[in-house]
């Protein structure tokens, strides 16, 4: 059950991730920041009893000095009577993390920014362009054709080392496997003046773009919170768009993907651009992240998968993301060699694609 | 591979089951109660050779004081020699099930009530109401308009204690996310005089109804007869209608649901009125139960599931429901401890939750 | 973590499988023959590191007097010195296959034939017929109704024993529950002069007509190479088809069906004329087959599924269909009996019913 010496030793690249809050939190906070959900509800009780809280309770209380499943009352004052700083520092240290790829697109004025979070973490950070907030940051004083000559310039010379698409939260995954013209996308802009892009044109345009620009792109997929549509977040649903976009040679990176994780599996195998990870529901399912990460590794090529976190706001997130990555990649691993499957050497080279190599080769960092 | 004592000794409140049959039942009979299909079929051999087969052989047969694992054949004509209440007892009794929550809008006819089914199991029930069984009575005595405010007065008044949609099998789970207005909802009724309710509108409307009436209301989610598309009765198709009800306060209940079970864990996660169980496919998987019911519990808060047996007609499947489900939750849990996730009093707590407490706070019991 | 000796020495019925080359391959064919890409990707790295790479390394290695894990590299030196029928047969053999049905209609140019096939093996072989190449055989030639007529004549005088549809891959599995008339389909085949066929009418029509010849019908379902939409194979699409279909009384059985393994147990369940199997997969998923194929026999009755290797153009991949089969039938077995879910002598029968009885009842051979 314990973690094997080698994998307990990777550094890790984490190519998805978030900043971490800038204040302490309250109980209700802590408890909805766990999850995907608003709010704790009275109707289904704490949100410390469930997978992600129990580990909060397991691993994350012995790092603040209590003990193993000490009392969430008990580890929220402990928490709250050290400073937040240094509570993000002891998290973000133990995690392992070297390089951090850090989506800063949701909630920027609560969270630290990307250098904040990788000095805390002594790791280097590297920034991933949200399309959606670019477009929509870049909008409301342009008219539409300097809109579309604005984002090719902003993503031309951006300094993120890939971009990412919440087309699920938007959309659906359903995107068309046709480029957008400019005339029709200078159309769909027209009719859409500010707030909340929600056009399929414009959005589907933003990801022709980053792949344009020689930018990684990532897409949100499979769960998240109460805005989705979780059957329109298939990664299946993207196939025409990955068909279309193959011939680039530029990478898509599939997020998340729980629970088409097997589709994302799928999906990488067959398109020669096309990256998976489990991001999320590695830390979302605590002691049981190990089966689904071997679910996720069934059809994947081992070149073609990558460790993220996910991590919002709660800096116990990135800590146990990469604990219960290499728990589960241990576990993999473990029961291949006491099966037989590969050689040890086979499985030390596994667990440094995935831990870095992979993540490095794609992002080319 | 023992169950553990605390959770061999819980007793259950069963959200979700139906009566059992008056009378004893002929082999073709048994058989095709034992799962789904209408009838055995020459090509694909007896029932008996499947996992709930195995599982009456190898568990019922023993209470019929019968050596394990006994010729299917010898276990039916040893049930067939006693009186069927007798055996429907034994096999209740057995259960350790003390609530009974029943759904008696299917076959009423050929089953005992939910008074006498308590009876015999020596425990209590309550009813739950049949929406469309509801509606397809009063509708053909009535005009639109006196149908809309007698399907009002009759679950302002009922006795029961949840309501259940059986939209899977209509319409799927598409429901829209707008509440019907009466205009609407009387003109679908009046296209529709009387049989089968296949009305969207009219089917939504009680749903709403029902929520309105302050009562709990379950679905009807995933897999079942020959009747459904499977791929319509997916939970995350009912987003809209989740999204549109979450502010009602008013508990939804998420039946089945395999094997959409990891999609309903998300949906009990993120809507603060959402539960979801794994009732039918616990007896339905036999000797693996246990896997399916460890992936259902991934990311579902423990506060937010609970225990059906769905049993319909034989009794052996109250036995098997509550005996595979405690078999399933012994193992969820015992795993956890050997893992270290949780404490001894965590696994204790878990336990109460989903065997009885969770079904007690969602239908005031 | 052995095979069972009973599942060990069991012969198989391949149901659905291909030829294999005829001449040998260099690497990067041989990589890409062992998974569904179209080819390696440099983005990605070796298809070897996989968990069919490492399978091959494994169990071939061996058997081309290599050390088990022998290098790639290695591996197909040691493969191209020697004669590629030597190759096929050193697998074939060992594959413990004795009857192989082999859907030819896949670039046949490259293949062995099925009498070649089986003669390397040391078996025999019956022909599927593939509904959709035959027909783009027949229309160049033909006038719409003597196409029709042509088609019929060819099925009902056919020696094949059962026929393929690739559906999947031209329009999805959405097929109408409703039979085309013959004037529907002959304005639909007037309007395909030739070429691929992909008009939803006359792919319909084809289905029916081989059940008509009474010829069991095959239909890929789930994941196969780019070609496909994943989210249009899921097997439960067919459902309008299969509930149709029902009283004819001809077998229909489901091919692969990863990731959708459930939903087509569920079919198999609940009509009288499905089966499936986990062909693709088996090999496909190297070490982890075991509990995949745990997962396929969840709920689908042991007279409703059968075994497949969908071996293609490498003869190893009939080797490791067959050998990763027995071991996760063995793996299956093992695990009820150490549950004491079922008796030894059940175990026998159901290993028996899986690896040829089922074939032998649903083709009449």
């Amino acid at each position: 059950m314990g973690i094997l010496p080698f994998v307990a030793e990777l550094g890790l690249i984490d190519h998805h991730c978030h900043g971490v809050l800038r204040v302490d939190s309250t109980r209700p906070e802590f408890e909805s920041l766990l999850l995907e959900a608003d709010a704790v509800s009275p109707l289904g009780g704490s949100f410390f009893d469930s997978a992600i809280g129990f580990a909060v309770r397991r691993w994350c209380a012995p790092l603040l000095d209590l003990p193993r499943h000490a009392p969430a009352e008990e580890y929220l004052e402990r928490r709250n009577s050290l400073h937040i700083a240094e509570v993000s520092r002891t998290f973000l240290m133990a995690s392992g993390i070297h390089t951090f790829l850090v989506d800063g697109g949701f909630q920027p004025e609560r969270l630290l920014s990307a250098e904040e979070l990788a000095g805390l973490g002594g790791g280097v950070a590297h920034e991933i362009v949200r399309l959606e907030v670019l477009a929509e940051t870049l909008r409301p004083s342009l008219s539409p054709s300097e809109f579309l000559v604005a984002v090719r310039s902003r993503l031309a010379s951006s300094s993120a080392v890939g971009a990412k698409s919440v087309a699920a939260y938007r959309i659906g995954l359903g995107l068309s496997g046709v480029r957008p013209a400019d005339a029709d996308v200078e159309r769909a802009v027209s009719a859409w003046s500010a707030g909340r892009l929600e056009d399929p044109v414009v959005i589907t345009w933003l990801a022709w773009e980053a792949l344009d620009a020689g930018l990684p792109l990532q897409f949100h997929v499979g769960y998240g919170d109460s805005d989705i549509d979780l059957h329109r977040c298939d990664p299946s649903l993207l196939t025409p768009f990955l068909r279309a976009t193959a011939g680039l040679g530029v990478p898509v990176l599939l997020l998340h993907n729980y629970p088409f994780h097997r589709q994302a599996g799928y999906l990488a195998q067959v398109f020669p651009h096309v990256f998976c990870d489990l991001g999320l529901a590695t830390h979302g399912l605590g002691h049981q992240a190990s089966r689904v990460f071997a679910e996720a590794l069934e059809i994947v090529p081992y070149g073609k998968f990558l460790f993220s976190s996910d991590a919002f706001a709660l800096p116990e997130l990135y800590y146990l993301g990469a604990l219960l990555f290499r728990r589960a990649l241990s576990d993999f691993l473990a029961d291949g060699l006491r099966r037989d499957a590969f050689a040890e050497e086979d499985a030390h080279r596994i667990a440094r694609l995935i831990a870095s190599e992979n993540a490095a080769r794609v992002y080319e960092l």
